[in-house]
This record gives C-alpha cells, sequence and structure tokens, in this order.
C-alpha cells in the first residue's frame, strides 16, 4: 500500500465546480480510528454548500468533502473492527476518497441486504432523522408528526419513519406529484403549500414538527404545535431570523431546537450511531423504510454529482463510487 | 362538618382589590381526591393575575385562587392518605379557602422539620425550579446555570438548587443590595443588569438558563447560551414577541421551551410532585435549601397580602394563615 490516495478536491477554492480527482496523503490513524477503503460514498447537500465554501468542516475533521460512506475495514487501528470488515461510516468528512479515517463510534455494520451503495446512501439521513425525532424530540406511537419538505430525502425518510413508530404523518411539498410521492410512502395528511396554510390545517396538532425552513415558517410552526409539541429545526431554507410569538409557545409548553450532526462531539456521535443501527437497522432490513437511489457517478465525476443534486432534480440520492 | 366554608372570592370581579371572605360551598370531591383542611396557603404572582382577571384557571379547576397549600387530610376520599395526615398540596386553585379538594398526585408529606407556612411556601416554588431545570433542560452537576431575576421567590431558590447540584451559578439582578442576597446564596456570578451586559458575560457558557424576562432577552439568551444549552421561559415580564435569531441557535444546538406547572394534566402534575419530593425534599429537610417567609397574614386580609406582594416591598414568601 502507498501513502497516497485519489480524492476529490477542489482545483480553485473560489469555484465550487472545480471538484478535481488528485493524489493526496492517505489520512494518518487518530487513537481509536479505523481505515476504510471506501466503496460508495454519499452526495448530502451539505458538500455542495463546503465546495461554495459555506459550511468549513470542524475543528480537526478532513478537509476533504464527504459525510458518510461504505466500505471495508483496511486498518483496524485499535477500533474493534477486523481486517475486511464490511461497514457503512458516518463522516465529519473526508468520504470523497479512496480511504478515510474513522472514529469507533461512527463506523456500523452495513444494514441486512444493502449494498455499499445502498449503506452509503442511508447512513446521514437515518442518524438525522432517528438522532431528531426520537431522541431529542421523544416522537412515539400515536403523535402527529408533521414534515416540511416531505418529498426530499430527509422527508422521505421521515414520513416512513414516522408510519413504523406508528404516528399519523402529515407532510407539506410543493406539487400534487410530490404529495403523490408522500402518500405511497404512508402520509397521511398532504398539504401543498401553494394552495393551503399548513398552520391552519395543523393547527394545535403537530406533536412534533420537522423543519427545514427556519425563519419562514417559525411563526406557523408554534401556531401548529400541539400542547407539548418539539419543533426541530435542521435547515433555514426560508432564511435565518423571525419573530418568535413566546406567548403563544408558552401556552402550549413547547419547545424549539435548532440542530446539526455535523459538529457533535464523538461520544455524541457515537450515542446517535449506536442508536440509529439497534432502532433503524432492523426497519431498513425488513423493508419498512425504503431508500431509493438516483444514480451512481464514478468518484472522477463529483463535480457532475454536485451539478446534478444541486439541479433539484434528483428523485433520490446521488452516490460516488469510488472502489 | 357543615356544607359552607370560608374562601376569598372578588366582591367586585372588575376590582382585583375587592378581596372579600365570603362563604361558599366546601368542594365535591371527585374520584381520587382528597378534602384537605388548609392551614397555610402560599401567594403567588399567579394570584395576583388571577384577581386581575389575566389567569383565569384551567378548565375544571376550582375559581378560587391559590395554588399552594398545607393542612390535614380531612377527607381522604379514594386517596391513599388518611384522615389527619399532614399534606403540602399543589393546586390549580382553591388554596385561599378553609378546605381544597386536591388529586392524590399533587399531595405530598411535609418536608421533614417544616411547619405548614414554610411547607405552603415552598411547594409551588420548588415543583417549577425542578421541574424546568432538572425535568425539562436536564441541569446537571458540573454545568453552568444562569437565573435571571435572582432575588426573587423563583430565583433564590434556583440558585441554592443549582448549587446543591453541582453547578456554577450565574445570576442577574437590578442592584447590589439583590446580588449580595444571591451571593450569599451561593451564586458565584453576580451580574447587575444596569451596568453590564449579561450576555457578553456569559456568552456561550450557560448550559441551561432560568429566563423570566421573554422577548426582550431572547436574543441575549440565545448568545448566552453554550453548546446544547437549553434555556426555559418561565415568565414574559420582558414581553411576549422577540426575534429570533434561528442559525445563531443552530450552531449552539441549542434549545428553547416556554413552559408553566398550572395546566399540565394530571399524571403529569403527578410526575413532577413525585420528583420533586424524592430529590428536593431532601435538601429542605437538611438545609441545603432555604425559604424565607416574609410574613403571615390570616386569609380574611388577603387583599393586604396582594397588596404586599404588588409592591415588590417583600424578601420572602407571602403566607395567608388559614386555620
Amino acid at each position: 500500500m502507498t501513502d497516497t490516495m485519489k480524492a476529490i478536491t477542489l482545483s480553485n477554492p473560489e469555484d465550487k465546480t472545480s471538484l478535481t480527482l488528485t493524489e493526496v496523503p492517505i489520512p494518518q490513524l487518530r487513537p481509536g480510528e479505523a481505515l476504510v477503503k471506501v466503496h460508495a460514498a454519499g452526495v448530502n447537500r451539505g458538500d455542495l454548500l463546503q465546495a461554495a465554501g459555506h459550511y468549513p468542516p470542524p475543528p480537526g475533521a478532513s478537509e476533504i468533502m464527504g459525510l458518510e460512506c461504505a466500505g471495508t475495514v483496511e486498518d483496524p487501528g485499535t477500533t474493534t473492527y477486523k481486517r475486511g470488515d464490511r461497514v457503512a461510516c458516518l463522516l465529519a468528512g473526508g468520504g470523497y476518497a479512496e480511504y478515510v479515517a474513522v472514529p469507533q463510534g461512527q463506523l456500523m455494520p452495513l444494514p441486512e441486504g444493502y449494498s455499499f451503495a445502498e449503506a452509503a446512501s442511508i447512513v446521514e439521513v437515518a442518524c438525522t432523522v432517528w438522532s431528531n425525532l426520537v431522541m431529542l424530540a421523544g416522537l412515539h406511537e400515536g403523535q402527529t408528526l408533521l414534515i416540511h419538505g416531505g418529498a426530499g430525502g430527509i422527508g422521505t425518510f421521515a414520513i416512513q419513519l414516522g408510519k413504523a413508530l406508528g404516528c399519523t404523518v402529515a407532510v407539506t411539498a410543493g406539487s400534487p406529484e410530490k404529495l403523490q410521492t408522500c402518500k405511497e410512502l404512508g402520509a397521511d395528511i398532504l398539504i401543498n403549500y401553494r394552495d393551503e396554510d399548513f398552520a391552519e390545517v395543523m393547527k394545535n396538532k403537530a406533536d412534533v414538527i420537522l423543519d427545514i425552513m427556519g425563519a419562514k415558517y417559525l411563526d406557523k410552526n408554534v401556531r401548529a404545535l400541539a400542547m407539548d409539541g418539539h419543533m426541530v429545526i435542521i435547515g433555514m431554507q426560508g432564511g435565518v431570523k423571525g419573530e418568535l410569538n413566546i406567548a403563544r409557545l408558552l401556552t402550549k409548553r413547547g419547545t424549539i431546537s435548532a440542530t446539526a450532526l455535523r459538529a457533535r462531539k464523538l461520544d455524541d456521535k457515537a450515542r446517535i450511531v449506536s442508536a440509529t443501527v439497534e432502532n433503524v437497522w432492523p426497519m431498513l432490513a425488513d423493508g419498512r423504510i425504503t431508500h431509493r437511489i438516483h444514480t451512481t457517478i464514478p468518484l472522477a465525476d463529483a463535480a457532475r454529482a454536485h451539478e446534478l443534486l444541486g439541479s433539484g432534480a434528483v428523485t433520490g440520492k446521488v452516490i460516488l463510487e469510488v472502489a
């Protein structure tokens, strides 16, 4: 084994489209990390933001893009894994490469029956949705879950998880086609935000809200919250500053959290990964949750993968094929 | 026993000072309630708000004021208590009277060594502070707690609870005298909000914030929050609508809750009372938490008690003496 590998870097840091396959050093393992030979890496909006200079890796993380991958253990280091083990990985960065160093707590087995590409498509969304809906907001059977952007990658996963948990699931989306997709995945209440005010339809009904809109939906989400409801904001596509009516929130004893996965500490991530594998992997294995791959693209063509995801014309995950 | 009792009512509902001792029916017990003969009742700001028409009792609760009391069980009804048992009671209303009907889950023993008056002075604040700081926000040893209005009834209790749990406690107050009171109770960081910007002093430091100001402090509180911090709003003395910077909250993975005790469901209250008795009563018994009674006033003079609390010139609890 040489000490260099191929990885995607920006040949011009000012140009987010200049994704180029280059030769870089293979990552040095730190205590508690394993070196994983990447077979497939998922492409996320976070990678597009990082390429545009808006989402720098947290301190200590790889400068290379890529928040999830699947592959085989090349060097177990001091972890409990063995060389050759098939693993899926939650990453703070580094997935767009032939090799990546992964902390023990972010390594997990592949879901039963899953290929490398399928596993690489599911790690980030599964950990995000499980940690926010269940670990943070306490979603459970019998509750009502409202999901904004129901037809997106997070949304389609959250619908299925909500139904698997025995919840009533409401979604917003911007077209009848997208709402049809949500319906097929099990959504019970379909709201086209162009025609209807979701705050009216869902008034005082939502026990948990998964929000990607931020400021634009803040007040409407508070109106939609049920008593003791919990709103989790994981995106700010509708702006960052909004007026909060505290009196309305207090009347409902409501809670608002805003959160992200990437910068969490190692023990936090390990806790999330462990809970996700325990609870979500069985739902993947038996088909209660399915996840669609839109297309698979060779690592060298990462620029095309970004262009595709950025166009919005994808109906599932974009995967980079590495090994 | 007759079927009427003395209780405080408003002789003129338009006049919040018209608190008058009148003859009213003794409450009928519902299943799971005991009839308690009230010896002492605590006076709270909620009672002043109710007299002013701003804080109506929740559906099904007594129309009479009074959110906490202590006394003896007169008729145990279907509860597990016995006639003559000495009890403290968390109430949705009804404490300003000779008798009150109390659900099983809101009855508790008196803290060891406590008189009726002392017990009546502690129930509401103990349940409020424990439920918000520990049960909701997860406050624990080694964390930093920021308390606004540190010298008030809630504040003085929260300081001592924070210290008993092994936390660093920061407080805001508006005078050196009030800050001195906080210091004597154990507060580590003293901030006079007239001279200093607490958001600067506490920037990124507060794991848990107990807020009574609402809108006015919303943005400053978000600035003061530490990573994974949790702000609990239990008062809105600084207004109800404020701008929330969601991006700043998300960077810290922060959580905001707004909450109140009175309208919670019976099982929720029972859970809170049970946890409070288990965890806080020992701190009262051994003196880790002390609580000051400003004065004791006969029930018939409730108007004077309200005037006194409303004047702001009290340095401890105002108690109504009933039996």
